[in-house]
């Protein structure tokens, strides 16, 4: 299940791409920048997630004759339709690893196409990362919560419609395990979990009479729900009942979920009338608008929980709820381009770039990415991008390159990768940073700096416009 | 395009619908209330959204082949798989008509269907439903602020995922007139629109070729971006070229659109040079993170800006992201059923209900909309839902049902409605409020009450499940 068309776009990429076609602009290369300017949650980080989705939408990328049909009726030209009959995008994506530690400013992706392609792909791609790097960031500072604790995405029935399907995907990335949401499951292969809701309680006359059938019905998978009528006075003493009948079966009653009250008071309570009644082995689930800062207090009070679900604000990436990730246009018809701003941080960086990472020689990561022209080696001194007085020197730097060639001509230039191994990568890639970015409260900067060279570019573009309006 | 499938569901419902199915359950009668317990944006109302989605998605609910084999994978029994294989849902919508003023508390939906059917739904519901409701709310407000100004959703770059296509649908019944979106344009026959980015004036050396290409392409249509470099400098002057360029050739610019910087200053100074050029016709498009707040403030101004061009803070439903509400058991088997809990408001109302909307003998509204039980009749006296030391008598009131049956027996009542007359009843619906109720600050409480005969079916069943603990 991926939904994605080639008229999952903004009207004015096609009244854009019309433009181009009749002047011949889709012979002309263009290079575009992704990049974000904030950082989601007050955080330290970001976690790139959504390029595995944005290569298949690529690779797929085409106008249905209903399309074009629809584009016709808006009075689009009959010309340019005929070529977005045959449409197929075969540029370059040149991008950070999925799952890598990303920040603002520095491109995180970059599109090679001719202008066509690269305006048309435009809306598609922004949505795909933006979203997905929005929930991957927030699943990561939940996990950073959590600790070893087991976390579950509950989300699906608050998540923005469909966007459901890739909040999943992206909150495995940034370090859950499991999820409710089955279709995503199926398609990601994620983990599935389900235990039960307040109405299959309801819908017996009795508490305990639900749970027999529960644990009748899928003895290797129950977790009680205890909160319907009372939990400790009732759900409690029902799920013990249970647990020990299971027990003499030689089944285990693998848990229970408490999705109200005190969650810390109540965990305890479970655990101690667990223990006392040789079920050692149940496991006490939580849920109930939970976010990093709750688990964080749950585990602060030493709550026995085992496994968190998180719905709501998980996927919904709350409370940013967007990344503000833009594309601009960095190189176009062999020259470089820009886009002035009164506001200085709105500036874009033109030319073809990379971005390195800067490591000592011990390979220990110095704190700062540099952004240089996309050729240039051996960079010694990197500058502010919108502060003119602040510049930085170093030597001695193993400088890693961050953006890669994933897409040449349309085609991936390797296989699709499995969600687990993103996963893993990006945890890998997120344990080299300190806990002092990393941390919750005013994270410690990572600095971003652009090499002597882009920024001599930049200032010519900048006065080159500036002479203009004179 | 709508992507929703039977997997398109939290595990849970599928594992608590094969004890349902074991236990015989399936033959079992449920309702299930949707409602919600919070007005969004701290606003005094809401905009019912997402019921014909719903509608269509039900009529379409199945499992694929693929889904159930997946399932097997996943444990579940093969009886039970067996009998979803020809499922489909066969139960009773009884709503409020998509589009009206609904507030928490009260049912917005009912659900009649057999336990499993009423259960597998729950998720895609929520899903749907909250999420619509939560955009129409948002452009409903954004639409008061604009007042006659015309609104565009530019949202999809920032929505999350796939949901940009149902928030574009919402935003339209909530009071937009157009969207960016091409695919939910098609899909809903909204109008949609488009102008330029700053990519396409970039990607010429000069931004009169740029505007003037673009004039030549769509001389219908023709909307130019004036800040890509300096918007009084540069774009305005380019843009008075092309608008009487175009005017000698018979031909009228339709705008120009501001995207950054201070958008009343500068509408003020293109309006000004607009007139004086002769080129009154020149509309003022404006963007750049407006919502209801910027945009009143914008009006407060006098800016001459004629288009809002709104963005991430509609389609994400800024700054709740997410409707809370919630699908509860309110009848099982024959029997009301109740979901208890410490906190009373979220103490569930049991029974098959109706919500009456009292108005005056005038048909004006009263101010509170009672929910009594289903056939109940001749309300004189209804009780605050949670605080009952506090009720209210009226006489002489006209009852108006607000829940209707939309599907029975898994098939519509009537025909699926156009897009354009759910807006045009919500408008009217809203009308009916006064200004007390619509405005942001502190808006004026609607009442809900219920009925003394639901109050009494739901204090006997708090007594018996208080009195099963004791």
């Amino acid at each position: 299940m991926h939904d994605f068309t080639a008229t999952y776009t903004d009207l004015y990429q096609i009244n854009m791409a019309q433009v181009y076609f009749q002047q011949g602009k889709h012979e002309h290369k263009a290079v575009f920048d992704y990049f974000f300017r904030k950082l989601p949650f007050e955080g330290g980080y970001a976690v790139f997630a959504g390029l595995e989705t944005l290569l298949e939408v690529l690779e797929d990328f085409k106008f249905s004759d209903d399309d074009l049909e629809f584009l016709k009726d808006q009075g689009l030209d009959s010309e340019f339709l005929n070529y977005l009959k045959g449409f197929r995008f075969e540029g370059n994506i040149i991008s950070a690893t999925e799952g890598d530690i990303v920040f603002p400013t520095r491109p995180v992706l970059q599109v090679e196409a001719n202008m066509v392609e690269a305006q048309l792909i435009e809306t598609i791609l922004l949505n795909i990362l933006n979203f997905q790097t929005l929930v991957a960031t927030k699943a990561s500072r939940i996990r950073k919560s959590a600790g070893e604790q087991m976390l579950i995405d509950f989300g699906m029935r608050r998540a923005q419609s469909t966007g459901a399907y890739h909040a999943s995907r992206a909150a495995f990335i940034g370090g859950f395990e499991a999820t409710s949401n089955v279709v995503a499951g199926k398609d990601f292969n994620i983990p599935i979990s389900g235990t039960m809701a307040h109405s299959f309680v309801q819908s017996y006359d009795d508490e305990l009479t639900a749970f027999r059938d529960f644990a009748n019905s899928h003895p290797e998978n129950t977790i009680l729900l205890i909160d319907t009528y009372d939990t400790l006075k009732i759900g409690l003493p029902n799920a013990i009942t249970v647990g020990k009948e299971m027990k003499s079966r030689g089944e285990e009653l693998k848990g229970v979920r408490l999705d109200s009250g005190d969650l810390s008071y109540l965990a305890k309570k479970c655990r101690k009338a667990f223990d006392e009644a040789g079920l050692e082995h149940v496991k006490i689930a939580a849920s109930n608008q939970l976010d990093e800062y709750v688990i964080r207090s749950l585990k602060e009070q030493k709550g026995p929980i085992d496994v968190f679900g998180v719905g709501t604000n998980l996927v919904i990436g709350d409370p940013d709820a967007a990344l503000d990730g833009v594309y601009k246009l960095a190189f176009a018809n062999d020259k470089p381009r820009i886009k002035l701003s009164e506001n200085l941080a709105k500036l874009t960086l033109p030319h073809k770039k990379q971005v390195y990472r800067l490591r000592n020689s011990e390979g220990k990561l110095t704190g700062a990415d540099a952004v240089t022209l996309r050729d240039e080696t051996d960079i010694k001194h990197m500058n502010h991008p919108f502060d003119v007085s602040k510049s930085l020197s170093f030597k001695n730097c193993n400088e890693e390159a961050l953006l890669h060639y994933v897409m040449k001509d349309g085609i991936r230039t390797e296989p699709p990768k499995r969600l687990e191994d993103i996963k893993v990568y990006s945890r890998k890639r997120l344990a080299e940073f300190s806990e002092e970015f990393q941390r919750f409260e005013n994270p410690h900067l990572y600095k971003i700096g652009i090499s002597d060279q882009l920024l001599k570019e930049r200032e010519a573009l900048r006065n080159h416009y500036k002479n203009k309006d004179a």
